[in-house]
């Protein structure tokens, strides 16, 4: 018997690498080497949860069943499902984020354009003379000179970094790395040598990502993430206002509190990356307006009051020991412009990471959250809005709802009639995250469970009736869910949703109301933020939060609001391109819009 | 009867106007409006303690007692005894501080030359569009937009200011002053019109000076004083600096002590001149470099291990908020360069006061305290060093020593064979502060009551026993002093004195030396600090602390460093030569000078 061949199959963008023999499939490799594939029909080819597709080598022919999911124009793309297809040669395959079911639902990753790798502090070596009895200059113009003989620059000084810099510069013997930043600044001083990395952070509403990253080499040398610890004092920014509004020192715990939260994840950035803070001399935060202003400690009672106008929005650049973070002494914070009160830093830092700002074709970027920022870009104009899509797609208001953790509903889809849904981690349901309930209701529509108005009807071949006697669409009976109860989606729930995509779509509409021209001129759709990554894009169609474009024209590009965070920390050109870009950005108020209110209603029916 | 005719009588540089009728003593007139005169001989003109000096008007001829005290030069200068003279006319009468007996012996007065106007910080009034819901601008560029369209400049924000702003100018409805400093910076937000004010404080080891100067204006509008908190932590820089190392915190601890300090000063100040904090929109701190750096939070280690240097020498400005100051929230700290260790920041601040540093005549200036610094200018080059004095001027280490205070002995002449003392406040003696005890010493040599070694020779007339049988100098004996024992100076007072004058003027000589000129040719000799402005120099002199040159040469100018704070806060040129000047000076470490010892024990002798 001959050997058998082995294939490798690279699997992009997780970055992991299995071996196949012939006859395995793409699917069975996957799960071989850890990377959890969606698989909602369990792999008999009769959905498209396992979406996967091919960048390069060979795989076998499509089945019949991949021949009816795709079209030929996607066949032709690469589009394969995991389940079906086998390698026939070393392969390289794109894993789309909305097929991975990932344990850790914290949205960390991101895709993000091309980096230019010009990062805003960088290292510079230097040997200094130390003080004789005949030398007796001061440690600063000593490093000073050591610096310019050495053809640096002339340095700016910190009260923070001289304070260390005496004993630090005796104890390395007077060898040292510096890291400057903006060409001028002392951010800190380490060992010579030492790598030096920057921290990019994404505060949103709900959940904070933070990422280390390898100054030298712009890669992700650790990333984490923890939910939003102001929560508990309000889950919208609204009620985060009024509470700081109300409350004496309000302002100060609410900023203490996420600082706090990313400390700790500081300290496991670090555990992860084998560095010490003083090793981190850059930082990069992003969040909306709200989450700028409270980490910042700026006043946000008149983002809480017409016309929500913030008290920054500007570049913003300070000392990391001013808000108490514990990075290199002389490290600054650096967050991004905010284009209006209710389109923040994230937005910029999101349009920046995926270079949607630049882009010729008509281009639709959205970021999915508590509060949804639009911006079309269409024939050198951008319009951006903000709309109030809730926390429904966080889970909550949700009866069975539940944020994104392990027993949580996140695929819903109709196979052979059947409902078929599918867990995070694989667990026995215990409720439903934003995802899963989108793709229910999105069933629910699509099925004629619910009318246009999304009434449930009872006498639907789905229709269940709860214990109170409301119709509900079931999703796991209780004999089989993980807590004994009926794991369902009851019309409170439907208006729910239909409240969020109605404010969404509104939102697109009127800006392509301002750019006068219909949707179907959209070329690209950019689907960015936490929720955006794991819904299913045809689901958000069916329903109407998106309009009916081809499915190929959607791009879901993960946290890329993170991602922006950290192209910011790598390339000076793109903080100087996000100051331009809140200048040029036509930003549309939709409270005061006349039009909104109408469109908003029009757009609640499915 | 003709109605008399008065004359009025301008006292300066105290600012005090009297009337005088004919036949009243400058003397009596002084006394009328509460301008206190040295008198030790009680107006019978025969002695020198209330010379004053006739700037412009006519005065009754010299008398006898006058033209015995006076050399014909200095009555052609205009020198007079307040006792002896009356105004036949308006006059103008300069008070030498000598001259002077204040009852608030902190010494915050000062001389300073001609001051140019161009404070770093400067009023710019503007008028705000406030935001509307088609004029959604962030709060930072809508106050920028603002002032550029008032051709100002453009503006940077610190975090403090921007956390204020917003509330601020909403409540002063849009219309602002702003202070503005180094043309660009935002240092704070006032209403339109308010006065701007800086803080200037000199720190010395003992005592804390601190004036609050109109930056229209230039003028002092407030100033107050303290003993410097640390005192409780070692009296001399020395002991400070070891008890920082030895203790964890320990620089926090003594930060914080002179930090709270000047927050009660500034307390007072801001009472005294109807001032808000937040109208404080500049500050200068002076000191020697061991509280320079205390204050600043600076590492003091290496200046307590050869080869002494300073952790910063440069210029240094930061946020006063950093070290917990409460000025104007964005106001910034600017503390001059320091020559080396022990040469500091207050030594550049009197430079630039008097002007030394750019004198065309050999001139010596120098600031006496527990480190006596001092620098000679000749011939375009200018030398500094700095001596180790000891805290003997400021009373300590005196057996009857005490602070400059009400019942202290400050001056000691004999007068026709009889000890004739003056105390602060005319009260009863209860001890000797630094210019007594030098004055007592200088008697004591000048009368033969000590050898030039410093022994107290018991057969003189002026010996008196003491109860523990050691011979003594007693100015105030057990049966009228004020605490019931004898106010006496022994033979250990007499060596701290040695050691005291010896190191001054060893240093002084190594500096003639390296400049390579006698003495006689130095032609300005400027004593600034809070000893050296109450001191006789003729006893300074005698005692040999000072070269023997004609006392015309030397010039009393009082805080010059304090001064020189203020000049800083007025002059953004000063500051630039402040900077030139560090780099100008050649610094003299004496420690490690060769022939410094030698030099120091021959001048231990009287």
């Amino acid at each position: 018997m001959p050997e058998q061949k082995l294939f490798q199959v690279d699997f992009e963008p997780v970055g992991r690498r299995g071996e196949a023999g012939t006859g395995d499939s793409l699917l069975a490799i996957a799960q071989n080497v850890g990377v959890e594939l969606v698989s909602l029909c369990g792999g008999i080819g009769s959905c498209d949860s396992c979406k996967v597709r091919l960048m390069a080598g060979t795989l076998t022919d499509p089945t019949v069943e991949e021949e009816a999911i795709f079209t030929a124009d996607e066949l032709d793309q690469g589009w394969r499902l995991a389940c079906q297809a086998e390698p026939l040669d070393d392969v390289k395959i794109d894993i789309p984020p909305e097929s991975l079911t990932t344990p850790q639902r914290l949205q960390i990753e991101g895709e993000a354009g091309e980096m230019e790798l010009d990062p805003a502090v960088s290292p510079f070596d230097v040997q200094i003379d130390p003080p004789t009895l005949h030398d007796l200059r001061g440690d600063d113009e000593r490093l000073n000179d050591a610096v310019l003989a050495a053809k640096g620059p002339s340095l700016q000084f910190s009260l923070p970094v001289l304070n260390s810099f005496s004993s630090q510069a005796r104890a390395l013997d007077w060898s040292v790395r510096l890291a400057i930043s903006d060409g001028r600044f002392l951010a800190g001083v380490l060992p010579p040598g030492s790598p030096l990395f920057g921290l990019a952070v994404d505060i949103g509403t709900t959940s904070i990502a933070a990422y280390l990253v390898d100054l030298a080499t712009g890669e992700i040398a650790g990333k984490t993430g923890a939910m939003n610890p102001q929560i508990a004092y309000g889950e919208d920014v609204i009620s985060r206002i009024l509470y700081i509004d109300e409350n004496l020192e309000g302002k100060e715990l609410l900023q203490a509190r996420v600082v706090n939260t990313l400390e700790e994840l500081l300290s496991e950035l670090c555990a992860e990356a084998d560095a010490s803070r003083e090793q981190i001399v850059d930082a990069v935060v992003v969040g909306n307006t709200a989450m700028h202003h409270i980490f910042a400690g700026l006043p946000v009672k008149q983002l809480g009051e017409a016309p929500y106008v913030p008290a920054v929005s500007g570049p913003l650049s300070f000392p990391a020991q001013a808000i108490g973070l514990k990075l290199s002494p002389g490290a600054a914070v650096y967050m991004p412009p905010n284009i209006a009160g209710y389109v923040g830093a994230d937005h910029i830092a999101m349009l920046a990471a995926t270079d949607a700002w630049r882009a010729e074709r008509t281009t639709i970027a959205v970021d999915i959250g508590t509060n949804t920022e639009v911006t079309l870009v269409h024939n050198g104009r951008r319009y951006s809005c903000s709309c109030a899509s809730g926390p429904a797609f966080e889970g909550a208001h949700i009866s069975a709802g539940m944020r994104a953790a392990p027993g949580a509903i996140e695929r819903v889809q109709i196979i052979d009639d059947q409902i078929r849904v599918q867990t995070i981690g694989d667990q026995a349901a215990v409720g439903i995250c934003g995802s899963g309930v989108l793709d229910a209701v999105a069933v629910m529509a699509g099925s004629g469970l619910i009318d246009r108005r999304g009434a449930i009807q009872r006498e639907h071949i789905y229709a269940a009736s709860l214990d109170d006697g409301q119709a509900a669409f079931v999703l796991a009976p209780a004999a089989i869910s993980g807590n004994g109860r009926n794991i369902a989606v009851n019309r409170k729930d439907v208006a729910e949703i239909q409240l969020a995509k109605g404010a969404i779509r509104a939102g697109i509409e009127i800006l392509l109301k301002e750019a006068q021209i219909p949707a179907a001129e959209v070329e690209d759709f950019v689907i960015a933020g936490a929720f955006g990554t794991y819904i299913d894009v045809a689901s958000a169609v069916r329903i109407g939060m998106f309009p009916s474009l081809p499915l190929d024209r959607f791009h879901q590009v993960g946290n890329a609001a993170g991602m922006g965070a950290r192209l910011l920390l790598i390339s000076q050109a793109a903080r100087r391109r996000a100051a331009e870009m809140v200048e040029q950005i036509e930003y549309v108020e939709l409270t005061t819009y006349g039009a909104f209110q109408e469109e908003f209603i029009r757009q609640l029916s499915f």
